[in-house]
Formats: C-alpha cells, structure tokens, sequence
C-alpha cells in the first residue's frame, strides 16, 4: 500500500472523525446534505480548520434575564503581542462600538487575540485584553495595548444594561480557546442574538482552495444578529415563511472573523474582508441603518516581530492577481457561517420575557431539499 | 365610478402600456413570471422610473472588431453643472478607471452627467463632458468640469486598442437621453461586454417603496462585465449549468448606477451606494482582482446651485432611521438590473472572431420556475 | 452714549476680565506679545468661547509615579445621548486607541462626551461614559452607548500599567465640566505627556471669524504628547535650543478636539478636523509611525435628536464654497492650544524618576521676540 | 591622500557643479544663505536625486492666452506598465481632477508615468498616456491602461477653456525626460499658475538621510497653484508683505509628488504621502475649500511585474518602526520644493490680460534673513 494511499485514507478517516465530532453537537445544514457554494470545506468545517487558529467562549446564562457570553479568536499560540499578525478591518456599516480599528488600519497588524461580546461590555473586554497582555510573559515593558472587541446588540434577550459579562469571563474564553470543532448557536457571544427575526449565534464555517490554487483555508466565524430577507443557500426562505418585513426587525449587527493561511498582506486582507461582507449580502442581510457590520481578516502565514534585529521585513506575499480564489472562499465561508448560527441556535426566552423561536429546521430544510431537486 | 377607481384604472393600463413598451424589446425575467425580492417595482422597472431621470444610448457595431458603445445618465434635465445633485460613489474593488471620485467625495455633488463607457475611451468621454459642460448655456464662465465617467473593458469582443469611440458619440447619447424605457443588453456601453462567461450588457430596474416608508423609488442601471459563480434569484444557474470556474473568467467589472426621489444627503447617499454592491454580489459576483465595481449614487430631490445668493444649504433630508428600506431597494433594483443585462443580451461575435453566448434563456427559465414552485 | 459705544466699552471689558482671569493660571504666549496667525482669538482663547461647550478635568498625581488623568469635553449642556452633535473625526496617524470612531464617521453624530484619558485608560473611560449615559434621566430605555474617548500615552511619567484612572475619576471630570477659561499644562489628561521632548499636556485656543465671514467661533483643545522638530510661531526652536532629533523622540500622539459654532455638515467637519492636522504641521510635529493623531470635530449650531416625530432631518448649513475663512480658523487654533500647552506645561518628575523639563519660556521668548522684530 | 578622502572630495565638486547647474537657471533659496529643516538635501535638491528619476517639461506659452505646459515624472527607465512601482495617493482635499485614484489605492501600484497639466487638458493627457502605453515595446497585448494625471486650474493666466495642450506635449514631455536638475516656475505644468497670489509654478526639492537612517533619498517635486498666509522658512511673509486675506485668493490646488529610493510598501507609502501634505501646511496652505491637494508616492526600490512567473510577491520593505525619518524627510522636502517654486517663477501676464506678480525676492530674503539672524 503505498504511502499517498495510506495518506488518503488516513485523511479521509480524520475528516469522518472530524464531521462526527461536529454533528455530536447539532445537526449542521451540511448533514442534512444541504450545500453552500462550490469549494470544498476544510475537515471540521469551521474557523479553526486554518492551522493554528483557537476559538473560546464563555456563556452566560442565568436566571430570567442574562443572556450574553464571550467568543475569543486567537490567530497563533504564540504571544500574540511580540508577534502580531497581518490584520485587516473592512467597515460595512458603522453603527456599532468596534474597539481597535485606526491602530490596524495603520499599521496593518494585530497584536491581541479578537474578543466579541455584547455592545456594552467592550469596555470591560477590552480591559481584559490589557490585562491578558501586560501579565503575559515578555511583555513586562508594554506600554501600549490595541485591544480588538466587537460586539453586537443582545439587547432584546438579555439585560444588557446590567453588564454582566466581567473581566475574568474574557481572561476566561481566552485561556479555554482550543483548536477543533467550534460549538455553534446560543454560545459565548452568541447567546442571545437575534437573526432575521429568528434566533441568531455563533456560526463557523471554512472553505479550502485545491492545491493548483494554493491549497490555503479560509476559515470565517460570525456572531449574527442583523435582519434582512433571509434567503438560504439562495432559497428565499424568510418570503416562504412569511417572516420578514423591511420596515422593523431590520436592524442588528454582524461581526464576521475570517481567517486564511495564505500569505496575504495587509491590503489584500482589506480586500478579503470586504468579500465576507459579500457573504452576508448573499444571506440577505441589508446592513441595515443600526447594523453593525465588521469584518476582521487576518493572515496567520506569517507574523511581524514586535522587536526586530533589523530594520525590514522580509514578506512573500501572494500577487493581487492570485488572490481572487480566495475572495470566493471567503464568500462561501461567510454564507455558510451565517446559515449555520441560524441552524444551530435554538429558542430562547430572556429578559423581560422576551421570546425568540429558533429557525423552523424541518420546514426550512423540506423548502432547500425540494429546491435543490428543481435544479 | 368613482375617481379612485378611474384612477387604478388608468394605472393599471399605464403599467400594462409601459411593459408592453419594454416587452417589445426583449422578453425581461419579469414577462417569464420571475420574481426577485419583496419590493414592487416602479412601471418601467427602469432607472428612468425615478422621475426626470434620462438616458440615452450610442451603440457601435461595425464590422467586425468594434463592439462599443456609450450610455448616459442624466439625473435632471437643467443645468447639470449649476444645478449639482447631491452624490456619493463607493468603491466595491478600485481595478478601474472611474473619473471625477474624489471630488464628489469631498464636495458631495455630481456637476456632469454620468458616461459609461469602455476602459480606453475613458479620457474621450471625459473630454466630452467638458465639451458638453463648456458650451452649455449660462457656462461661459466656468473654468473646472468634474467628468464621472465609468467603463468597463470590452476588450475580448471589441476592438479596445483602436479607440473607437468619438466625443461625437458621447455627446450624441447625452443628446439622445430620454426618460421611458430602457434599452437593455448588447447597447450603449454594454455592447461588447461579458457577465459570468456569458453576454453581458447594459441593465435596468427600480423599486418602490409603499407610501408608508416614504413611496420613493430606487433606480439602477447597471453595465455588466464581471465574473463569479452565476446565481439568479438565488438559483445556483452557474453551477446548474456548469459554466462556473474559480481560477479564470472571473474578472471584468461592474458599473453601478443607483438614482432616487428620497432626499439623501451625500453620506446617506455613500451608505446607499455600498447596498447596490450587495445586490452584485446576490448574483454570485465576487469583486475578483480585476474587477472594477463602483457604484455612483445620486439623489434627483434637490439640488444645489453653484451660484448661490447665501451662504447656506437649507436641506430637508431623510434621518438615518429612515433610511433601511432604501437600503433593500437598492439592493433589490442592482441585482435585478444585472440579470435583466443578461436577459437582454444576445449571442455576439466580435474581435479577433471570439464569440461570447447568451445565456441559455429557456433552459435559466425553466430552472427558475422548477425552483420558483418547489418553494 | 450710543447702545453700541456701550456695548464696545462691555465687550471690551469682558475680554480684559477673561484674559486676566487665563493670565492667573499661568503666562500665555499672548501675554508674552507673542501672536500667532492673522485671525484675531475669541475672549477666553479657548474652546470654551464657542458658547455652551464646558470642559472638566481631574488631575491624578500621587507619590512617586501616578501622573496621569482625565479631560472631559461637552458640547452642550443638554442630554447629548438624546440631542446628539453632528460630528466628525479624521485620523492623522492611526497608531492609537481612540474609541467610537466607526460610529460618529457613519452617522455624523456625537452622543457621549468627549474624553482623554492615557493609553491603558481608554476602556474605564469607555465604560464610564457608558455609566454617565445609561444613568441620566431621560435614558433608561437605552441599550447602545457610542463612548468616544481618545487617549496619549503617558507611560515616561506615569505607571500607566498601573491603570490609576477609575471610571468615578472619569465621571467627576464631567460633572466638574464648566465654560469659561480652561486649566492648561500639566492638567488633567495633559498630566504626563511630553511634547518635543519637553513637557507637554493640555492647551487650548480658539478664533473668531469677522462678522463678515459669518462672526463664527472656532475653539480646540489638544492633548500634546508627540515629536518632531519644534517651531514656535514659524521659529526653528528645537534647533536653536538643540532639542531635536531625526531618529529617538518623534513618537508620541495628539489628540485635537475642535468646536465650533458654525452650521457643518458632517461632512464639512471632517474637512475642519484634517485641518486642525494641519496646525499640528504648523508646530513642527511629524505624525511620527507611533503618534496616535486624532481629531475630533463637532458642531454646537444645531443637535440632531434621537428620537423624532418626524422622518426628515432639516438642516440650514454652510455651503461647501462658505468654509474656508474656519478651515484657517482651525489650523490657527490648534496651531495655537499646541503652543499653549508647552507654555502651560510645568518641569516634571514621575514614575521610574523620569524627569520632563518644561520649555525654556524666557530663552523662547527670547528667541520669538527677536524673529518678531526681525519681521 | 586616502580613497575616503578623494571621495570627499569628489562628492564635494560633484554637489558644487550639480548646485552651480541649477543655478544657472534662476538662484534659489540655498543658493541666498536660506536652508529650511534639519535634514541635508540631495545634490540636486530635486526629485532627480531618486537615482533613475526623470522628469520631462514641456511649455506653452503663445500669444496672449497660452500660458500652460506638462510636466511629466517617470520613476524609472523601464517600461512602466510591465514594471509597476509600488505607489499610493493620499487626497489632502478631494476639489480635483486627478485620474487613477482608485486602482493606485486597490493594487499598490502606478503603471504609467505622472503627468501633470491643467484642470481641463487632463483627459488629453490621460488619453495620450494611453498611447504611449500601448504603443510601448511589448505592450502589445495591453487592453487596459491606468493613467495618472494631476492638474491644478492655470485658468486666471490662461485660455483654459480652449485647452491648447495636445497628446504630443504630453508624449514630447514623457520622451524629453531626463535625469539631473529640474526646471523650476513657469515651466510645464506651472506655466500658469499662482500661488499665495503671488506667480507660482514647478519646484522641487530632495532630502536625503544620514546612513544610519538608511540613506535613503526623498524627493518631492510640487506644482503649486494655491492660497493661504504665505510663511516661508516659519516667517510670516504674508503677512509682512500684506498679501494675504481669508475669504479671497485662498483657493486654488497643489500637487504634490513624492518618490523615494526607500523600500516601503503602498500602505507606507500612503502614510509617506500624507506628510507631504504637512509640508503644505508648514508654507501657510490651508487646502481652502477649492484647492485639489493631492499626494503622489512612489517608491523606485523595487517593482511589481505585470507578468509574473510565481504566484508570490517577495519583498524586503521597511518596517513601520523606521519610516519616521522618511516622514520628516517628506515634510521638509515638499515644504522647500513649494518655496522653490515660489522663488523661480516670474511675473506674468497672460489671458484676459491677467497679471500676477512674482514674489519679491529681494524684500522676501531681507525678512527671512533678519529672522535667521535672530535665531
């Protein structure tokens, strides 16, 4: 038997593994044998396929009224402080408290781990970044942290004006961040969103790139809560089920994470993000007025040195004109991000007495099935 | 029988008439019972359904290298360059040669009427619109013309080196402008375009808002020459028809051209302009490298005079809460006036012999239909 | 005696009692003879002349190493979360930690305070702001808090690690917020910054346009922390005193915050703010890669309400081609505040013994003087 | 006698025959005892001292009316298109016409040479740009050209509104293009213009770092067409000279180029052009509402093939902690190359028997050297 063989087999094995573990926790819109788009998935299907990456999250939900919680990206396990990462934000619309925007823009890197919580905790996240970074080793002479929070509104189902989310739930989802399957729906900072009028999460999702072109994984993690005309895998599910209107429930906010292990500078990760935007767009999604709609893109091919012993950096870079496969990766993986948070977050009751049912799973996957036989 | 009655009447054959008039042309989804969106469309589902708004048309086809042509879009029929309309342009991927940006950016006006073209007549059409503006009535004085004009690149079925496109030409299609129907498909400056590997060309829509929200009508005009994986009315019709790929064939451009009734200021209109890139990428767009996708916004509800006898802009515009169902609408209109563009165009042979084909209309019907009852 | 005699001889009189009530706290430039700019400055010098704004400030400075504090800028006495400012903010160099910028930049308006603090501070500021909106009366059912808070790192003089700077600190600098003459130096959020290598901290300025040009007042406050080549009143005083470099000492940021009374747009005040950059340029400063340059501009002339009966915003604002005499206003005043704060500015010691000399004012008067007559 | 030594001296005849050249043409300030900023210049004090920089002029001046010209800049001797430089363009105040902002800004690079012309000969200069691309050994298949052409508005010296420059001025200036000294004033592209209301036209001006700091060369070169309250070298001349005001006279444009020898990326280079703008702001430019200031960065250290072999660029660029002496280097070069301008234009009359006045060289360096003595 020879080794590619073994290779294949092995890899085939992994991604079995890789799927099981994932379903154990919900049924994905890929097990119901629903597919988004045209590039393959990477094995778990999620952010962390791109090597290296780790996802946290800590969930808050206690009694009748807190509903709200805490996902952490780390690009690398390394100190992400003295090696920071090519980084990117590309703003889709504005209404929303994103911390940490100039200072990557300027420089083009990221130097702590992205933290998402809700719209009146950044404060107290981006607090516990500074924390996490001066206790750090190395870091005893930091002087000067860029914290990176984003946030959206769970202002519905949880007593957001409480704040409950504290600096140790933060430390918290960072410390707990692992590689591997990433846990969907009413999570960390997806426990109480709301999507399309439907309850929204956290969502994950990744493509990879065949080897003529790369090879490289796009990995996209989002935390829903924006409105729109759902529309799944293209199928204008929120006119089937008569749940949409463009007048109210329009508003809300999206973050979108993407990550890739293709070497992509700072400008071409602008590009990428602006891509995951796309992905949103294909959902639906309107960017309404209050929405809140970012997107973080970081390359984790390489980092640059917080201290160096010379005075250049020495980059290989893809050309602008390889970049485009990857645009469509972070489409795809965006799309399906979203459409997974949807799939996974299950009904929930919250503050003031509030309701928000879960998306009608059976009946939206008869209406994909049936348009996926028309085609 | 009473006056309102008279009156639905008498709209109702205004609509029925004004189809008629765009169904002689070609036959657009709409005639084949296609439904995109939630939002009604204006009679002439066409830019010029924003009242006063014209456009007009220079088409060339001669021989067998030249497949070019011109459109133009005139927001009001005065004065342009006195009567400046409050505009915005967002760039969705810069790969383009888009004259006239940064001073509509810093000013927030548009002073010329808007000219598409192709990528090497640019500097052409720009001097045009100096000529056009200079020999203007009440502009003996003027001494500095902001020409917007946009392209496309034409190249694989038009003989693009050879500039073929006159000043002659430009000003004949600002001559030429008028509001009604649109001409769509394989005209003006979409003649020798290409969309998703198959014709592209020019493209038309509107939507209107119900009374409630304002009754606003949103127009676009679109010149398609970009690439992606085709979706029409989220029907995945690339993949169904295999003529998709990752790697080549998805370059090209996109331009955008976004008109409206409702008083925007500049940064609405900005915010306006980013959702018609959302309507792109609901067709399976993806801004690849290449693409040069700008959209151009512009509200025809006020204007603002060079000439001024005070020192003040006394404005009555939409208030950000206002503004989402614009938002839908303009995202609805671009994706409906793309498809519409591949509709309309038909089957050419050009350049060097390359022939580019039209989309498969029968068989994109009947998918859509078979998706359309299936949901 | 004539109604307007009277008045000359009040006006006359106030200004005399306002300067000398500035002149108590410490010799300004002006009170040296020292002039900058053609436009002559509004009673206080301040921003506090544009009328209405207040400024509040606590400054922290305990033992050996705790230098640091808080400035707190309020354009209006009313509820700002409620009647917001229209806004704008240009980043000079993004190498800093300033929240809100997404916000104000898409909605064109301010609905916190504006708060300086140090680097490592900026969160506690943020979470305050969040503690002062949600607490004022008329607020209890908001759930979105935009803190705008920007920051310089005063880490040489003060163990900014050690985040002395509590959110009651930041709450008592608005509370305290007054109009009328405005602390300098070693004040507040000025308490530990080093400007040029001299010490640095809190200056403000202000102009008043002649009747004729509109009799608007434009006021700014700078938190001067940054490097560069010192030139006072276009005099090369870094060089003549030696006190310059090219390589060590450039880093650094400032924070500019500009007020003014004239009806802006948000549009034309992120034209008035990148001119207050422009005063930074004046003073020398090179907008090192490690400055944090910030401007915030904000309009006093008229609030755009959070709620509203009505879905139009209307406006009566400057025309594009009415700007330029406060564009040289708000280069003037920053130019100016910078100066002041040098002046202002007191010979420090701090944290790890550091010790900042103030500028040598006797030898730079000296130095002004002698230019002066030369002129 | 040691090779250092001969090298010495060699350098020093070399800078004295470089600076006795430029001489010939008209003295400039150096050339009176009047050095502006800390840093040392290039031999030339030109752009030119970029190595493998030309820059190519051409004038026209006829008749009465014809008072206008190109100036062409090319970064290096190769072809352009195939060999990109990295590149960026930074808008100080969008008023302009400048074309090829947006594919600069998107891919990094410039592909052609810069032109510069007035306000109404741009699209003659972007189509001729065009030619010479096309027509360009192994541009044979080129279908799309990104021309990048500045302009300010001459148009009070000249017939503007007959637009007298042809494409064979602009190719006559691109093939005329030398290295060495630049003709300074009214010449090329500054043929016509006015500056501080006084005759402006082309300066140019060097700096180049000590070793230490790299070596690298900064190279700006300016033409200057704008208003404000002249300060030359920090002194207010405007004033001393009582020709300033600010309501009139204040508009009007400059644009600026920067190239450099040092290795910095577009995202570098971007900021790299924003200081330029900063050295405006030290002459007493205020970029009044009118004015299209623009920046234009270019770096001659490596290039970007159009063709490419491998997927990856590999670049060896400066890191972001070491631009700053490049930043200053900038500001003081466009600060001195504005100045120099000044100094060599002459006075002119032209259209409509317009006048304006050249600075008053003698009275000018009588106040800048009484200033200097009083330093």
């Amino acid at each position: 038997m020879s080794i590619v063989y073994r290779l294949f087999i092995l890899t085939t094995l992994f991604f079995s593994i890789a799927q099981s573990i994932m379903a154990q926790t919900s049924k994905r819109p890929r097990d119901y044998g629903i597919k988004l788009g045209v590039l393959p998935t990477g094995p778990f299907n999620a952010i962390t396929d791109v090597p290296g990456v780790r996802v946290g999250q800590v969930t808050l939900k206690e009694g009748q009224t807190i509903r709200t919680g805490v996902t952490a990206i780390l690009p690398h396990d390394g100190n992400q402080f003295q090696q920071k990462s090519p980084a990117a934000i590309y703003i889709g619309n504005g209404f929303g408290k994103l911390t940490g925007y100039s200072q990557v823009e300027e420089l083009g890197t990221l130097e702590t781990p992205i933290v998402l919580t809700n719209t009146l905790s950044v404060p107290t996240a981006a607090d516990a970044l500074i924390d996490y970074t001066l206790a750090q080793k190395g870091n005893e002479q930091v002087r000067s942290v860029n914290s990176v929070v984003g946030e959206t509104n769970d202002g519905f189902l949880n007593d957001i004006r409480g704040r409950h989310v504290t600096k140790q739930h933060v430390l918290d989802a960072i410390r707990q961040a692992k590689t591997g399957p990433v846990e969907e729906g009413n999570v960390g900072a997806g426990t109480g969103t709301v999507c399309f009028g439907f309850k929204g999460g956290i969502g994950t999702a990744s493509r990879k790139l065949p080897a003529s072109l790369g090879g490289y994984t796009v990995g996209a993690l989002v935390q829903t809560n924006f409105g729109g005309v759902l529309q799944l895998a293209g199928v204008p599910v929120g006119v089937a089920l008569g749940r949409y209107d463009f007048k109210k429930n329009l508003d809300g906010s999206c973050m979108m994470i993407v990550l890739t292990d293709a070497p992509l500078d700072a400008r071409n990760l602008k590009r990428l993000a602006k891509r995951a935007f796309m992905g949103l767009a294909q959902t639906g999604g309107i960017a309404s007025n209050g929405s809140g709609d970012y997107v973080i893109a970081v390359s984790t091919a390489y980092q640059i040195s917080h201290e160096a012993t010379t005075s250049f950096d020495e980059l290989k870079v893809l050309r602008n004109d390889n970049v485009s496969p990857l645009f469509l990766a972070a489409i795809e993986a965006t799309e399906e991000a979203i459409i997974n948070s949807l799939f996974a977050a299950q009904t929930l009751t919250g503050d003031q007495g509030h309701q928000v049912e879960q998306l009608p799973i059976e009946k939206v996957v008869d209406l994909l099935k049936k348009a996926d036989q028309a085609r």
